[in-house]
């Protein structure tokens, strides 16, 4: 690759600043599920333009609360500096498309590069199968999906096995290859697109389908991925009267953890717009 | 008790709306861990005007980013509703003292007298030793905090040696009784407060004290608690250059889960103002 080369996600992330915090940008069709761009994606985006507000590089904790489906198409996100601190600096994103806000995000950003204190982990990287012996995610869905056109994401063969024919009283778990289908490497604003990238774990398994909305998503970034495809493990533990709740853990090809998310979804509930969509996967 | 009795935790989170989406109420000493009140009651402060500006119970998923330390007295809570849904709606809070503010909120809230929907569980509440056998927080502290006179606290004896003395490699989880000292029962205001209210689980295994301050808390509630005491269960798993993660589950008397917490916290963390404060337990 030369110098010049550009990803396909860093294009599709691309924001440009009009000022005043201000930020405009455009989300791609290539990132969707159905008509609706990622909602992990469109924090890519966020956080994008939060960082750069902040001038801090790395989303130490991001919180977005879905407020109605994005499109494809023109993104205005708005900026409100919240505290500027010695390691953490915070601040609150609007993203707002045709003049009504769709999102709304607040981060904690930091730069690992300057973190002292100690470190700890007592976790281990999922046990996954090798790239080969793994099914790809495109394999498992009934209808094409934009988004895993452009996704290596490749499930351990027990882990979509379970998924697809699983006890619905079992612990409900994903274990993934995940990375871009253009051979680039995951970046720190990649980590919440790949958090948000598969169905819910016991999507599949309870015999359901139905639109999945994120309510509030929040990914807790650790450390800058070293290159090569990352490892993920996803496990629902706990579903409230239809509210899902989905942990995940990203783990990078130096075995270290990479990003923490967790998620709040609605089964089978309804678009703003009325309208009942198909499965997201 | 009588009809009329009120709860300390009641009387303390009390809150008062003053129009336009103002509410004011009064921050406690009494929940405090040295001058500064627990990020966890004022979560519940806060959860109880967005909770009445929404008109619905229950916090489905709270966060908050804690931008300085609050104190004991007069608060100003500044409401501004994002959005209302068929079954969540969604609103910020700005907590401010002195003019500054000092929290911000977002929270997604919801009734779950009238979800629907599936429910899975597939974890199971923490095994801890009878009351009698715990081992009181406060007895574990190098000083009083006037937050433990408020609450029953009792850890686990493996729990309690463990953290005073396990290995820094192991996995670090503290399980815990958690209640109200006046005998009044945990409401779904309180789960904040219980998340927040022990010092973090490896806070003594590797040897260091010092302010952690919460940077974000994340609570999701899931359940109204059934009468009687809770047990939780908190878990480090991971610290990367001295942020820590802390992962919590409330479990009530009914053997049903009824929130989860996560939060981002610095070890050894600058207050504010400057002050190295003493260790929060």
């Amino acid at each position: 690759m030369s110098p010049a080369w550009i990803s396909q996600f860093e294009r599709d992330t691309g924001i440009t600043h009009a000022g005043n915090g201000v930020f405009q940008g455009e989300l791609s069709a290539a990132w969707a599920i159905g008509a609706v761009p990622n909602g992990g994606y469109v924090m890519a985006v966020a956080c994008r333009a939060l960082a750069a507000a902040l001038d801090l590089p790395h989303p130490g904790s991001v919180t977005g609360h879905y407020l109605a489906p994005t499109e494809a198409g023109p993104v205005r996100i708005e900026i409100e500096t919240m505290r500027r601190g010695r390691r953490i600096s915070t601040a609150m994103a609007r993203l707002i498309q045709g003049g009504q806000e769709r999102v709304r995000f607040v981060g904690a950003f930091t730069d690992y590069a300057h973190s002292t204190g100690i470190d700890l982990n007592t976790a281990s990287p999922p046990e996954i199968s090798g790239l080969d012996q793994c099914v790809p995610m495109a394999e498992l869905s009934p209808r094409p999906v934009a988004i895993h056109e452009q996704l290596i994401a490749r499930l351990d063969p027990a882990s979509a096995t379970h998924w697809l024919q699983g006890h619905p009283q079992a612990d409900t778990q994903l274990r993934t290859w995940l990375g871009f289908a253009d051979g680039s490497d995951a970046d720190v604003f990649s980590l919440p697109l790949f958090a948000d990238a598969l169905p819910p774990p016991l999507f599949r398994r309870l015999g359901f389908s139905g639109w999945v909305p994120t309510v509030e998503l929040t990914v807790h970034v650790h450390r800058v991925p070293a290159p090569g495809l990352l490892r993920a493990r996803f496990v629902t533990r706990h579903v409230t009267g239809g509210l899902l709740h989905e942990d995940g853990e990203l783990w990078d090809s130096a075995d270290r953890l990479v990003a923490l998310s967790r998620q709040l979804a609605i089964i089978g509930g309804r678009r703003r717009d009325g309208e009942q969509r198909p499965a997201p996967e």
